[in-house]
């Protein structure tokens, strides 16, 4: 079962001569483990990989939801190998659990996920099993979408677009009020934008996560998501990244706008944005590094004036884009140390710049690296003064 | 700082004699982690305790953010400790960070959580560092609430009960049209109640999770969120445990009701689960082990004739309860295994039974455990026909 997720891991298992591979945590939490299962459960499980078979040990109670998961071929139940352990010390129940499930499968040398927890591995050691933490196998199989996964993200993308624009319009109907916005009569703030988003978010199935819709200084910190009166005549920055509830995939999308008139310093800071994320989107193709993509941006924001060294805290700050799917962040990645860009990389274009006394600039887009170049699936305008 | 947060974890490094202590993770994903810094971030950071000063190390973007957060006392920047290993292999990039952090930090014995991840360890044992897993010092810490935490989780209770509030008066107004319920005109869906739930969650900024309104047989597994019609004359299980988006904390609240004439099994199973949860109600003080208390509760099903062995898939399947933070399950569990309440805990207490071809019945509060006895922080009715 799971060929495309289990192809790169099983390659690995034979290769290392390792006689399975596990993972054992809530898949909730964990990408990669749900990735392998397609099953959702707030409660940490063991997954077990052997040969070409899937397996599950779950609380019973959870058995036959598991059972409708597509990922796995068996699913057994927890309280059978908890058994010997069950008046015993509660730390030990968990590694003897496993043992246990390790034993029945006759399994002694085990591959685990680079993040499989230490106390877990220390123990199963210590009880004579061999543990060879694995990583990236699962990660880069992930980094590469297949047709159903872009579907997902789509969809995603479209609830983002639509969120987004009501909190537009909430924009576009406020009033300037000396250095604040007004709407229906009182002062807008970023808690009512965040909120508005939010709820067109989740009546399209979408977990907003944190939205952010900051203005004026907070909007020169990255990840602040804003709070108070929305200024007049200075940047509103949006970052809607939200999750499918039922497909776990994200989108991600940042735009920048004004209301009001712009100081002829956010006007350059503007340009500069939208004209580095063009410049990166004409490189972006199979075969291109992720960090050739983000040192071209360095350039050019370096060409313009604009400072590039992070610990400066002003200027161009962050990394120029991350890949997206089950997670916010994850491969490949667009900084200075990323990787070759393969076929069915999603990838954010995101550059930005930030001053403390004048505001952020961000904007970003999702694409999709195809055969020979790559797709914007972002279809949100970009307008500045509104 | 966090003297609270901190307190029983510096006495375990002392009695081991460690030189501090570390976890590298999202706290987004890490309830303990952000239980010691109250800094939120979806990108893994590190974190050190040593002496009585927190330390997080993190990037230069997110410094000024980190630093606002009340629970460390300094903030070094992530890129001064990546420069070695700018350019060398990525695996490497954080063990090798975080090595450097320890020589700069003059640490040498390690304390780590007990789910720090494996791969980073086995690179710093072969480094000459001394892991040491802990476990239990935070969960135990984070299980005795404080009165400014218990302010935080009545807060998102009262969102909770506003919400299933919105899809009981959805209920109310909808009519029974032959085995299924119609709400304005059209059939009425789970769906449809999960997002009015969703919706107003939202709008007090609560993250709403995965909340649970399945009806009919889908209600006979405890963890389906539900789909398609709403059933007449058939149990309704509703569960929502959404998180506060500003306090991280959450509620934990399930309530069954049922639309049209219920067979008289179902009323039996609803009056054996009301009657279970009023006696788990008035054993919870200080000194009673969760274990006690779940017993208890096995006993009294038993006693009705309801199954309790867990494999079977029908009766009481599940714990009693568990406690509720920053967690939706989190220490002290009410389960076989159960320990020993202490004043301060909050605990969920939830008795069910399911029967696949009936459907289930759920009834949960949530009580505080006070020095003589518990209170319960649950205001919403108990109606079973409506």
């Amino acid at each position: 079962m799971n060929s495309k997720q289990t192809e790169t891991l099983d390659r690995r298992i034979a290769e290392l001569q390792l006689d399975g591979y596990a993972q054992y945590a809530a898949s909730s939490k964990d990408a990669n483990l749900y990735y392998l299962t397609s099953f959702l459960a707030e409660d940490p499980f063991l997954f077990l990989r052997k040969g070409e078979q899937s397996v599950l040990v779950t609380s019973s109670m959870e058995k036959a939801r598991a059972l409708k998961s597509s990922g796995v071929d068996r699913v057994l139940a927890l309280e059978d190998f908890l058994k010997d352990s069950f008046e015993t010390e509660v730390d030990r129940a968990t590694p003897n659990m496993i043992a246990s499930v390790l034993r029945e499968c006759d399994i002694k040398r085990l591959g685990v996920n680079a993040d499989f927890p230490v106390s877990l591995a220390d123990e199963l050691r210590r009880n004579g099993y061999e543990i060879a933490p694995l990583s990236g196998s699962i990660e880069h199989s992930r980094s590469i979408k297949t047709v159903g996964e872009l579907e997902h993200m789509a969809q995603v993308q479209r609830a983002s677009e639509k969120a987004l624009a009501d909190a537009i319009t909430i924009l576009t109907h406020s009033k300037i009020s000396g250095d604040v916005l007004r709407y229906k009569g009182r002062v807008l703030t970023s808690e009512q934008l965040k909120s508005a988003i939010g709820q067109s978010l989740i009546n399209d199935a979408c977990a907003p996560q944190d939205v952010i819709a900051s203005s004026g200084e907070d909007s020169a910190l990255p990840h602040l998501t804003g709070s108070g009166p929305v200024k007049a005549d200075s940047t509103i920055v949006f970052d809607v990244f939200p999750q499918s509830t039922t497909s776990r995939y994200h989108a991600d999308m940042s735009r920048t706008v004004l209301r009001g008139a712009p100081p002829p310093e956010l006007f350059d800071m503007y340009s500069a944005v939208k004209e580095a994320q063009n410049i990166a989107l004409k490189m972006l193709r199979p075969g291109i590094s992720g960090a050739e993509v983000h040192l071209a941006v360095m350039d050019y924001f370096e060409e313009r004036g604009f400072r590039t060294d992070v610990n400066n805290g002003q200027g161009f700050i962050h990394s120029t884009g991350h890949g997206l799917g089950l997670e916010v962040h994850e491969l490949p990645f667009l900084n200075k140390r990323g990787g070759l860009l393969e076929k069915g990389n999603v990838v954010t274009i995101e550059p930005g710049l930030y001053y403390p006394n004048m505001g952020g600039v961000r904007l970003e887009d999702v694409a999709v690296i195809t055969h020979n170049g790559n797709r914007n699936i972002t279809q949100f305008p970009k307008e500045f003064v509104i």
